[in-house]
Parts: C-alpha cells; structure tokens; sequence
C-alpha cells in the first residue's frame, strides 16, 4: 500500500506551472501552495475544488516567504515568526479545503523549508509549532524525508510523521539522497523511474548509485514531480505500474 | 448601546503604527489586519491574543493586497478574485483567532475597498461572496457604512449588516459623510470628538457640517482611529465619556 | 518602414511565460517588463544582453506594482507616487541596458496602465513625468495608441509619441480598437493577422470589423503578442510577409 | 578627518522609520534603502532630494529582497542573482540621485547581507559584480566592516573600500566587533557613544569590552544608527563633540 504525493497549484497570478488536472488524476495526496512560494488564492480554490471532486487529500505545502525565489532560497527566519508563517498558509488553505467540502489534512514544507528542516533542529521545530498553533488538539501529520529532523520533531509533537521516497532520485548505499548537483542525481529515464518505483512501493528498497546490495527504503508516499514536461504522463505510468504490480495506491490514514 | 471598534495590527515586519495594546484596552472590537494592506503572521498572532485575553472581540479587517498603498489605492479585482482573496485573509487570521481561544467573529472591509464597496455593487458583493467562502453556513457580521452596498449585499446574504459611525468625521445633512479632502472633512479637536461620540451613541445622531438641524446616525459601532498621535488616549476619553453618559459600551451580537 | 515590437521578458522567478530568444529574432523593439508587473534582475539583465546582441532596441515596459495581478488590475495610484515607480522601473532597466552596451531608448506601459493612461490625463501625466524624471533633458519616445492621451502629454512635454498598431486586434469604423470582451475583438486565424499587418504597414489602413470602407491607422509600429502559444511563429511570418511585401521593418529613430 | 553616514529612507508606503530629515543635517553620507528591504521610489526622490540640498553624498544601501523581515534574516541567493539584483537597486537610485542634482556615489550593503558579506566569499563577491554591473568603468566605493570579505573583494576588483567603525557597538580585544544579542554589544548610554566617536575619529582606537589595552580602528567613516528614538539628537551630538575635538566631519572621496 502506497501513497502518490505531489507538488500542485505552484502558479502565481498569470503564471503557470503545474498540470494540476492531469496530476490530480493520478496521485492520492495533493501539496497545495499556499502564497508564499507559489500559489494564490483563485489557484488554491481551485485545486481544493479540484481535489476534492477527485477525492484527493488535500495538504499544506508550506514555505519560507519568497515568491521570487519559488522558496528555494534558506532564509534565516526566527524560528518564532516561522511557525507563525507556517500556521497562517495553513489557515488560508483550510478555507479553501472546507469550502470544497474537504479539509487540510497533512502539512509539506516546500523547497528550501523541506531540506533545511531535514538537519536544521530550530527550524524543524518551528515548523511543527506552527502545525500545532494551526491545528491545535487535532495535529496533522507531516510529510517528510525519512531520519530528517522535521519527522523526529512531529513525532515528538504527537503528529504522525509520514516517510516519503522519490522514485526519481538517485540513493546512496547509506540510503540517503544522492546530493542534487552531483552526477546522476536524478533520474531522467521513465523507464527506470517506473521500476524503481514499484520497487519502493512493493519490496521497500532501491538499489544505490554505486550499485551494490539494495537498501531499504521506508516510505508510506512516494513523491511525484509535477513542474517537469511529461511530468503528468509519467505520473500516470507510475500510477499503472504500481496496480500491475499488485500495489494498493492509498493515502495514508 | 454601543460597540467601539478601530484598527489594529497595523504594522508590518520592522514597521509599527497602531499602539495596539493601548487600544485593546479601551475597543471592544478589533479589526485586525490580515496581512494584504498590513499585518504580518506574527503581529497577527499577538494582536490574537491580546485581545483574547482582554475580551475583545477580533474581526477580519481584510484589504486589496497591496502593502506599498497600505490598501488605500482602489484596484479593479475581478469579483471572483477579490472573493477569494477575502476568504484567504480571514483563513490566515482564524488560525491565530482560535489558537488564542478566541475566533473571527466579524469582517471589516479597510482603505480603498472600504471606500469602494460603499458604491460599487459589483466590489461589495464580491467582498460578500469571499465571507460566506471564508465562514460557510455559520455567516459573519459585516461592519460598514450606514446606506453602502455592502451592508446591503450583506443582509441579502443573510449575513447580519453592522452600521458604524465616526465621531471625528464631519457629515452632510443628509446623512453622509464630508469627502476627506474638503474642508473640516476631519475633525481634529478632542473635546468635539468625545461631545459627538457621546451624542452618537446615547441619541443616534449628529449636528452636520453645514450647522442644520441633526441628522440621525444608526450606528451600532463607533470607529475610533489608531493610526495618529494621541489615538490611544483620545479613544479612551471617549470610553469614559460613553460610561459617564450612561451608554453601555458593549459589543455587537 | 515599420517597427515591430513585442513585450518580453514577462517571467519572474522560476515562472517563464514568454519566447524571449525566438521572439528577439523578429522584433526591431523589444519592451522589457521591468519588475513590477513581471520581470525580475536576472530575467532583465538576460533580455538586455540578448536583445543587444541581436541589434534590438531595448524599451522599458512599466506598469503598476502588481505581481499578482500581471499589471492588468486599473489601480488608483496618486500621480505623484506613479511617476517615482515609472522612474524606479526606468532606472533598474537602464542599469543592465548600459552593462549589455545598449541603453533604453523608450517607454510603454504595460497592461492596466497602457489602458488607462488612454483617457485618463492624470495618469497619463504622471508616465510623462516619470520619464521626464529618469531621462531627465535626454527625454524617452513614448510607445502608445494613436490618439490617447499618453501620447499628447508626451508630444506636449517634448517626448516622441510613436503610435502603434494591433495586427490581431478588431478595429471599429472609427479606428478605435474594439474593447477585449466584445466578440471578434481578437483574431485568432493566422492568415488574417499576417495580412492585416501587411495591410496596416503598407497601407497605413485596416479593414473595420463591421466591414465598411478601410479606416487609416497611422502606426509607426506594430504590436505582436508573445505570450500566446505560436506567438514567436506568427511574428516570424508577420515579418517575412512584410519584406515579402516591400515593407522596411526598422526600429524608430 | 572623517565621515559620518547613516541608514535612511527606510519606511514604506505608510510607514516610516528613519528621520530622515533631521539626519541629514548632521551625517555626510546617507545610505538611501532601495526598495528591497525598505525604501519605496517616492521615499527614494525625497530623501535624493533632501540629501543633494544638503551636500550630503548618497549611496545605495542595498539588499536582500526582504521586505518582511527589513533584510535582515540572511538567505542563500544564488551569486548570480544577487549581484543582478544589487545591480537593479543601485540603477533604480540613480535615477533619483541624478534627477536631483547628484549620484550614487558608493555602495552598502544592509542587514543580513552586511553580515553575510563579512565572511562568505560568494556574497561578498556577488555584491562587488553587482557594483560593477551597474557602474561600469567608473566603478563605485564599498563602505563596510574593516578586515571584511566584502572591503576583500572591493578591493581586488579595483572599487576603494571605505572601512567603517560603530560608536555604538563594543568591540573585541581582536578589534572586532562583540556579535549582538551577547551581554553589553551595544552601548546605550549616550555619553560613552559620544566619548567613543571621538576617540575612534581622533586617534583611531577604542577600549575592547573586556577593558584590556586600546585597540585600533582604521575607520574613514563612522556609522550611526538611524531608526532609534533619539537617534538624531545623539548624532548631532557626535558630530559637535567632533567638531570641538578639531575633527574634520567630511565625505570620504
């Protein structure tokens, strides 16, 4: 049993960038933007609207403030005035799930967020404080890198941490990520990101860049990227492979 | 009866201007800014909580986004946006509402499309439709001029119309206010401020600008300003003027 | 002889909207977003060197602040202020003209501001002032509609008025456009846009859309859209039809 | 001899921060905000405006684009970017600068990237591209911290550094400065500022914190700081104590 995450509603006014229908079609759990790094308003009604119709699960996909970076900047922000950041994209979001008849149901830090708070322990906390400011008694659960700081601290909190893996990444034998940057990193061939991916879902584990003996990999949702050409037809692909190979794709409770 | 609403929050990052903690002691409703015109999460988070601790009650003061004219420039948004950046706005503020134990319990229109839904249906009814987004079967009260659309737009909505009026504007005799930008338009004497918030309240009206006969105000709110020197210890005087009167200060249902 | 010119550079961050490289491969003019409406440091420093490299003019496209809203929200900006932001719109944009060897040579607005500063004197002024500002005795040419009141302020404050022409746009029998919105306001067929520019530069007229006797459109320039999918193939048939027909295309003096 | 320079011009829109007019009386360089951290482009015309009638030099002080958290939570702008984005905002003073009679005549950067430049090479680099991006041939000074990466790099690329010192900041027995947020960094008591802009002036040294041996401060200009309550009652009161000490209050070249 799987779960299909990603990235949606990252336009911003007259500007586009993900096939949010086309993806919505396809994955389980939808990160909608929330303002900061992408997404406005209209967009973020309509994905919920979206989403929901689908019966998408609908999650925060929140950021450092940064539009003309896309969040993919570190900003030192003070880890009070993050978790403020972070519970008011939630709340603006929530008005647009509820308003589909849906709800916010789990939270993504987006970008530079996402990877900060895999080592940064004050920002992490900061985040978690902002789901707990937004959510109060009911917590959510967050969707994050396996070993990251960010899931530790959910955990911590009392929300449930949700492991993710990227069928698109290049592993180490550690099990970590292969660096962007370095050679290989990501995977450009469908073909292998198909593979990989059923493999994940199905055996939970993946072979490394260096080859040697396959390495765990333990992941409740594999992450989909939907700002790439062909993005949405090969989330598709992923989405058959995983049922021909006998794989529940479900979000996760 | 009366209720004493101004703005607050109204600072942004470095920036300050309204002293809100010496206003939350004398209001009874705070319009908080939502972070379109002013207002950051932080300033949002605090203003929250002051006026939940004071018993003050907290109202969505929501803007065309537009922090370089501090909403005070008109902007044709098309009805369908506007609406939805209304409902966003008071998404992100009930987040800090509730994490204070409190909740939006009104909304506010600020600056240019305050002035604006006054007289453009197409505006009012947007701000309208961005309310019953934002707050569904529930429904909010809506705080505005006496006569505006928006009022009207309201109550046809079903969302309960709450007139205000100001005690440092001049009025025409017939009922309206003086244009800012005419002569006397604002009144800047204190002891005349208080004598007409006091007149206000205890008889529904006001002596116009033109010296005529009074003319009734329906105002269930008096708007006290917060921006200018002294706003604090003028809306104080005010307070106390209204008790000595015998006017209970009270806020709106 | 005829100008072409075409808006560019209109992404902003990780947002592309425009075919910059194939578009300067048409155009004579180039007008570049400077930021406030889209466009960002990189962005305008890339078209600046590009747009140099291959001879073509540089103007600067200003608009109102408003990322949001790509400049196409009419805003009430006080005339004062507006003239500092088309000043500060010119002076970033001249910084990367002059490092690419070029400089900028005019001014169009964009988008809200291009359609209001038409009839709206105030506004209008206010652009003219804002060059006059930037460009100081050196003056700008004004890129506009024939007939608008952009291009008087600009004739009356020294400024070169260049009147443009809209090859896919409807014009009415008195040789105004016809407004977006209205049926037929657009041409969508390719064969016509490409004859109507041939038409309009040769010429100097345009067919009505309500197919009475040719209007005369006194244009030293014509618009192509660069933001429609096929824009970069339409402009570059636009341009061979042209020299097919014996028409110089050559930047204005 | 020396200079005095301060950070001005830093509101927007509603909001103000700095006096700016009654600085400008006193200091001889004035670091005018541009429009990233603080500073819109009317505040930019006014303070260019104040300053040439003044004979006050202006340089831009440049930074983060980070209006939310005034520049000063640092962030991980790619090289690139951030010297097209220095570039930008020096272009967009110059414009005001020479509509007044003037120019920008050094360069400095602000909060985090002050910080930042001190002791990363890539930003302290980039912040030296972006200076010669926008100034060309002739090149611009760099006012910064003495022994920084960024007066480094100036240096090197053949822009005059101009090192600065603080009167009211304490200092290392290593001539460095102690980091804020540690016990005693900032001198409040206005007399010992006043005592210490001189001695820095007039014998180019200052007592560490830890009261050890006079350390030297190779500074051509002091910094003061602008945006405190009674911020320009103290300056002046520098600048007369310097006068009377026979120090020579005068530009850098």
């Amino acid at each position: 049993m799987i779960d299909l995450n990603a990235d949606l509603g990252e336009g911003f006014g007259r500007w586009t960038l993900t096939d949010d229908e086309a993806l919505l079609s396809v994955v389980t759990s939808a990160n909608v933007a929330c303002g900061f790094h992408a997404g406005d308003p209209s967009i973020m009604r309509r994905v919920c609207e979206q989403a929901a119709e689908r019966g998408v699960r609908i999650g925060a996909q929140v950021s450092y403030r940064d539009l003309a970076g896309f969040g993919r900047r570190a900003m030192d922000v003070p880890p009070d005035e993050l978790a403020d950041e972070v519970a008011y994209q939630i709340g603006a979001l929530e008005v647009f799930a509820r308003a589909a008849g849906s709800k916010v149901s789990y939270v993504k830090p987006h970008g530079a967020l996402y990877n900060r708070t895999v080592h940064d322990a004050g920002q992490a906390g900061a985040v978690v404080a902002g789901i707990r400011l937004a959510a109060g008694a009911r917590g959510l659960p967050v969707l994050g890198l396996p070993g990251s700081l960010l899931l530790a601290a959910a955990s911590e909190a009392g929300l449930p941490p949700v492991p993710e893996a990227f069928a698109d990444r290049a592993y180490t034998s550690a099990g970590t990520l292969v660096p962007r940057g370095e050679p290989g990193a990501v995977l450009h061939d469908p073909d292998a990101v198909v593979a990989r991916a059923v493999r994940m879902a199905a055996e939970g584990a993946v072979t490394p860049a260096d080859g040697t003996a396959p390495v765990p990999v333990a992941a409740r949702s594999l992450c989909l990227h939907g700002d790439t050409p062909g993005a949405a037809g090969l989330a598709l692909r992923v989405r058959e492979a995983l049922r021909t190979a006998g794989v529940r794709v479900e979000a996760f409770a």
